[in-house]
Protein backbone atom coordinates (compact mmCIF):
# COMPACT_ATOMS: atom_id res chain seq x y z
CA UNK A 1 0.00 0.00 0.00
CA UNK A 2 2.82 2.46 0.98
CA UNK A 3 4.41 1.27 -2.68
CA UNK A 4 1.19 2.06 -4.45
CA UNK A 5 0.96 5.37 -2.81
CA UNK A 6 4.15 6.30 -3.51
CA UNK A 7 3.55 5.03 -7.46
CA UNK A 8 0.79 7.50 -7.38
CA UNK A 9 2.75 10.32 -5.78
CA UNK A 10 5.65 10.34 -8.69
CA UNK A 11 2.81 9.66 -11.91
CA UNK A 12 0.93 12.68 -11.02
CA UNK A 13 3.94 14.81 -10.31
CA UNK A 14 5.28 14.01 -14.19
CA UNK A 15 1.72 14.43 -15.31
CA UNK A 16 1.65 18.18 -13.19
CA UNK A 17 5.07 18.61 -14.63
CA UNK A 18 3.87 17.76 -18.24
CA UNK A 19 1.12 20.28 -18.33
CA UNK A 20 3.16 23.03 -17.41
CA UNK A 21 5.73 22.30 -19.53
CA UNK A 22 2.79 21.79 -22.57
CA UNK A 23 1.10 25.48 -21.24
CA UNK A 24 5.08 27.02 -21.59
CA UNK A 25 5.43 25.42 -24.70
CA UNK A 26 8.86 23.22 -23.99
CA UNK A 27 8.13 20.67 -26.32
CA UNK A 28 11.72 19.39 -26.21
CA UNK A 29 11.77 18.62 -22.76
CA UNK A 30 7.92 17.51 -22.56
CA UNK A 31 8.45 14.46 -24.93
CA UNK A 32 11.56 13.18 -22.79
CA UNK A 33 8.69 11.81 -20.65
CA UNK A 34 7.13 9.57 -23.28
CA UNK A 35 8.77 6.56 -24.20
CA UNK A 36 10.24 6.11 -27.41
CA UNK A 37 7.69 4.32 -29.00
CA UNK A 38 5.04 6.28 -27.15
CA UNK A 39 1.69 6.83 -28.60
CA UNK A 40 -0.10 9.95 -28.65
CA UNK A 41 -3.69 10.32 -29.34
CA UNK A 42 -4.03 13.50 -31.26
CA UNK A 43 -7.69 13.49 -32.35
CA UNK A 44 -10.33 10.95 -32.86
CA UNK A 45 -8.49 8.26 -35.60
CA UNK A 46 -5.22 10.13 -36.07
CA UNK A 47 -2.10 9.08 -33.51
CA UNK A 48 1.35 10.64 -33.26
CA UNK A 49 3.75 7.94 -32.96
CA UNK A 50 7.75 7.98 -31.02
CA UNK A 51 8.76 11.32 -29.54
CA UNK A 52 9.35 13.52 -32.53
CA UNK A 53 6.14 13.08 -34.29
CA UNK A 54 4.84 13.88 -30.69
CA UNK A 55 6.17 17.50 -30.22
CA UNK A 56 5.61 18.09 -34.37
CA UNK A 57 1.86 17.32 -32.85
CA UNK A 58 2.23 19.17 -29.63
CA UNK A 59 3.34 22.26 -31.39
CA UNK A 60 0.94 22.54 -34.12
CA UNK A 61 -1.86 21.99 -31.53
CA UNK A 62 -0.40 24.71 -29.21
CA UNK A 63 -0.68 26.40 -32.96
CA UNK A 64 -4.17 25.85 -33.72
CA UNK A 65 -5.08 27.09 -30.41
CA UNK A 66 -3.17 30.69 -30.65
CA UNK A 67 -0.50 29.61 -28.16
CA UNK A 68 -3.46 29.99 -25.03
CA UNK A 69 -3.70 26.14 -23.61
CA UNK A 70 -3.73 25.12 -20.37
CA UNK A 71 -4.51 21.74 -19.48
CA UNK A 72 -5.39 20.62 -15.46
CA UNK A 73 -6.25 17.45 -13.88
CA UNK A 74 -9.58 17.28 -11.95
CA UNK A 75 -9.89 13.72 -9.86
CA UNK A 76 -7.59 11.07 -11.05
CA UNK A 77 -7.71 7.32 -10.52
CA UNK A 78 -4.42 5.30 -10.50
CA UNK A 79 -4.57 1.68 -11.45
CA UNK A 80 -1.12 0.09 -10.65
CA UNK A 81 -0.02 -3.32 -11.58
CA UNK A 82 3.77 -3.37 -10.65
CA UNK A 83 5.35 -1.23 -13.85
CA UNK A 84 2.39 -0.68 -15.20
CA UNK A 85 -0.16 1.76 -14.34
CA UNK A 86 -3.37 3.02 -15.80
CA UNK A 87 -4.65 6.62 -14.89
CA UNK A 88 -8.04 7.55 -15.45
CA UNK A 89 -7.80 11.52 -15.53
CA UNK A 90 -10.91 14.14 -15.57
CA UNK A 91 -9.25 16.63 -17.35
CA UNK A 92 -9.76 20.15 -18.24
CA UNK A 93 -8.28 21.98 -21.07
CA UNK A 94 -8.63 25.91 -21.13
CA UNK A 95 -8.06 27.97 -23.77
CA UNK A 96 -9.11 30.39 -26.56
CA UNK A 97 -11.14 29.02 -29.26
CA UNK A 98 -10.34 30.54 -32.54
CA UNK A 99 -13.12 28.80 -34.54
CA UNK A 100 -15.31 31.04 -31.97
CA UNK A 101 -13.71 34.29 -32.16
CA UNK A 102 -11.11 34.14 -29.52
CA UNK A 103 -13.59 33.13 -26.87
CA UNK A 104 -12.40 31.25 -23.81
CA UNK A 105 -13.85 27.83 -22.91
CA UNK A 106 -13.00 24.74 -21.08
CA UNK A 107 -13.65 20.99 -22.81
CA UNK A 108 -14.00 18.41 -19.92
CA UNK A 109 -12.36 14.80 -21.07
CA UNK A 110 -11.94 11.48 -19.38
CA UNK A 111 -8.61 11.01 -20.26
CA UNK A 112 -6.63 7.62 -19.98
CA UNK A 113 -2.62 7.35 -19.68
CA UNK A 114 -0.61 4.63 -19.38
CA UNK A 115 2.79 4.88 -18.03
CA UNK A 116 5.30 2.05 -17.89
CA UNK A 117 8.81 1.73 -15.51
CA UNK A 118 11.76 1.92 -18.30
CA UNK A 119 15.38 1.81 -17.09
CA UNK A 120 13.81 2.88 -13.38
CA UNK A 121 11.83 5.54 -14.83
CA UNK A 122 7.88 6.23 -15.19
CA UNK A 123 7.01 7.10 -18.90
CA UNK A 124 3.84 7.90 -20.90
CA UNK A 125 3.61 4.87 -22.88
CA UNK A 126 0.07 5.42 -24.37
CA UNK A 127 -1.66 9.44 -23.74
CA UNK A 128 -5.34 9.21 -24.92
CA UNK A 129 -6.98 12.59 -23.56
CA UNK A 130 -9.96 11.23 -25.50
CA UNK A 131 -10.54 7.97 -22.91
CA UNK A 132 -13.27 5.83 -23.88
CA UNK A 133 -15.04 8.36 -26.32
CA UNK A 134 -12.57 7.08 -29.09
CA UNK A 135 -15.53 4.00 -29.27
CA UNK A 136 -18.11 6.49 -30.42
CA UNK A 137 -16.38 6.65 -33.59
CA UNK B 1 1.13 -1.07 -39.77
CA UNK B 2 1.45 -4.75 -40.43
CA UNK B 3 2.90 -5.51 -37.00
CA UNK B 4 0.08 -3.26 -34.97
CA UNK B 5 -2.81 -5.64 -37.28
CA UNK B 6 -0.82 -8.55 -36.02
CA UNK B 7 -0.74 -6.94 -32.44
CA UNK B 8 -4.30 -6.11 -32.33
CA UNK B 9 -4.73 -9.41 -33.79
CA UNK B 10 -2.91 -11.04 -31.00
CA UNK B 11 -4.72 -9.79 -28.39
CA UNK B 12 -8.48 -10.03 -30.42
CA UNK B 13 -7.87 -13.42 -29.55
CA UNK B 14 -6.51 -13.70 -25.93
CA UNK B 15 -9.71 -11.66 -25.04
CA UNK B 16 -12.06 -14.33 -26.89
CA UNK B 17 -10.02 -17.31 -25.38
CA UNK B 18 -10.34 -15.36 -21.92
CA UNK B 19 -14.20 -14.87 -22.26
CA UNK B 20 -14.83 -18.44 -23.07
CA UNK B 21 -12.76 -19.34 -20.40
CA UNK B 22 -14.46 -17.27 -17.79
CA UNK B 23 -18.19 -18.67 -19.61
CA UNK B 24 -16.74 -21.90 -19.04
CA UNK B 25 -15.54 -21.15 -15.38
CA UNK B 26 -12.11 -22.61 -16.40
CA UNK B 27 -10.26 -20.13 -13.92
CA UNK B 28 -7.26 -21.93 -13.22
CA UNK B 29 -6.37 -21.26 -17.11
CA UNK B 30 -7.92 -17.91 -17.23
CA UNK B 31 -5.66 -16.54 -14.99
CA UNK B 32 -2.34 -17.52 -17.25
CA UNK B 33 -3.36 -14.84 -19.16
CA UNK B 34 -2.66 -12.28 -16.63
CA UNK B 35 0.54 -11.21 -15.85
CA UNK B 36 1.74 -11.86 -12.40
CA UNK B 37 1.36 -8.44 -10.86
CA UNK B 38 -1.87 -8.10 -12.49
CA UNK B 39 -4.93 -5.59 -11.37
CA UNK B 40 -8.72 -7.07 -11.84
CA UNK B 41 -11.38 -4.05 -10.67
CA UNK B 42 -13.72 -6.36 -9.54
CA UNK B 43 -15.88 -3.38 -9.03
CA UNK B 44 -15.50 0.23 -8.03
CA UNK B 45 -13.63 0.70 -4.84
CA UNK B 46 -11.81 -2.70 -4.90
CA UNK B 47 -9.54 -4.99 -6.60
CA UNK B 48 -8.08 -8.07 -6.70
CA UNK B 49 -3.98 -8.24 -7.37
CA UNK B 50 -1.99 -11.30 -8.32
CA UNK B 51 -3.60 -14.50 -10.13
CA UNK B 52 -4.89 -15.77 -7.07
CA UNK B 53 -6.84 -13.15 -5.82
CA UNK B 54 -8.10 -12.79 -9.12
CA UNK B 55 -9.44 -16.14 -9.06
CA UNK B 56 -10.93 -15.71 -6.41
CA UNK B 57 -12.98 -13.15 -7.77
CA UNK B 58 -14.06 -14.46 -10.66
CA UNK B 59 -15.35 -17.64 -8.77
CA UNK B 60 -17.20 -14.83 -6.41
CA UNK B 61 -18.76 -13.10 -9.71
CA UNK B 62 -19.35 -16.33 -11.10
CA UNK B 63 -21.54 -17.73 -7.98
CA UNK B 64 -22.92 -14.08 -7.50
CA UNK B 65 -24.13 -14.50 -11.31
CA UNK B 66 -25.21 -18.04 -10.49
CA UNK B 67 -22.82 -18.75 -12.89
CA UNK B 68 -24.85 -17.45 -15.86
CA UNK B 69 -22.42 -15.22 -16.95
CA UNK B 70 -21.23 -14.76 -20.56
CA UNK B 71 -19.33 -11.71 -21.66
CA UNK B 72 -18.86 -10.07 -24.66
CA UNK B 73 -17.19 -7.53 -26.71
CA UNK B 74 -18.76 -5.22 -28.90
CA UNK B 75 -16.16 -1.94 -30.89
CA UNK B 76 -12.49 -2.24 -30.09
CA UNK B 77 -9.94 -0.01 -29.79
CA UNK B 78 -6.33 -0.57 -30.44
CA UNK B 79 -3.51 1.87 -29.08
CA UNK B 80 -0.50 -0.06 -29.51
CA UNK B 81 2.83 1.46 -28.46
CA UNK B 82 5.57 -1.16 -28.56
CA UNK B 83 4.96 -3.68 -25.83
CA UNK B 84 1.99 -2.12 -24.40
CA UNK B 85 -1.24 -2.12 -25.35
CA UNK B 86 -4.25 -0.13 -24.37
CA UNK B 87 -7.46 -1.60 -25.02
CA UNK B 88 -10.91 0.19 -25.52
CA UNK B 89 -13.76 -2.43 -25.23
CA UNK B 90 -17.71 -1.93 -25.71
CA UNK B 91 -18.24 -4.72 -23.16
CA UNK B 92 -21.59 -6.67 -23.13
CA UNK B 93 -22.05 -8.79 -20.05
CA UNK B 94 -24.96 -10.96 -20.35
CA UNK B 95 -26.58 -12.99 -17.47
CA UNK B 96 -29.15 -13.69 -14.82
CA UNK B 97 -29.88 -11.47 -12.13
CA UNK B 98 -30.33 -12.88 -8.78
CA UNK B 99 -31.51 -9.70 -7.56
CA UNK B 100 -34.38 -9.37 -10.13
CA UNK B 101 -35.67 -12.78 -9.88
CA UNK B 102 -33.24 -14.97 -12.41
CA UNK B 103 -34.43 -12.35 -15.01
CA UNK B 104 -31.44 -11.94 -17.90
CA UNK B 105 -30.02 -9.28 -18.15
CA UNK B 106 -27.29 -7.47 -20.63
CA UNK B 107 -25.29 -4.14 -19.03
CA UNK B 108 -23.09 -2.46 -21.59
CA UNK B 109 -19.70 -0.94 -20.32
CA UNK B 110 -17.02 0.50 -22.24
CA UNK B 111 -13.76 -1.31 -20.62
CA UNK B 112 -10.32 -0.35 -20.70
CA UNK B 113 -7.33 -3.32 -20.55
CA UNK B 114 -4.09 -2.79 -20.65
CA UNK B 115 -1.70 -5.79 -22.08
CA UNK B 116 1.91 -5.89 -22.15
CA UNK B 117 4.16 -8.29 -23.55
CA UNK B 118 6.09 -10.13 -21.19
CA UNK B 119 9.06 -12.74 -21.74
CA UNK B 120 7.47 -12.57 -25.42
CA UNK B 121 3.80 -13.33 -24.20
CA UNK B 122 0.66 -10.84 -24.21
CA UNK B 123 -0.58 -10.83 -20.88
CA UNK B 124 -3.35 -8.63 -19.11
CA UNK B 125 -1.69 -6.82 -16.52
CA UNK B 126 -5.02 -4.63 -16.17
CA UNK B 127 -8.93 -5.34 -16.41
CA UNK B 128 -10.78 -2.53 -15.64
CA UNK B 129 -14.24 -3.19 -17.25
CA UNK B 130 -15.49 -0.37 -15.64
CA UNK B 131 -13.62 2.27 -17.87
CA UNK B 132 -13.64 5.35 -17.03
CA UNK B 133 -17.28 5.56 -14.83
CA UNK B 134 -14.26 5.06 -11.81
CA UNK B 135 -14.23 8.79 -11.83
CA UNK B 136 -17.80 8.96 -10.74
CA UNK B 137 -17.07 7.28 -7.41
Amino acid sequence: MQEQKQTEREIKQIIDTCDRLIQAEKFDELVGYYSEDAVLVVKPGMQAKGREQIKQAFIKIAAYFVNSIKPLEGKMVYLVAGSTVLVLAQTFLEANDTAVKNSEFSVERRATYVFSKIEDRWLCTIDNSYGTTLLEQ
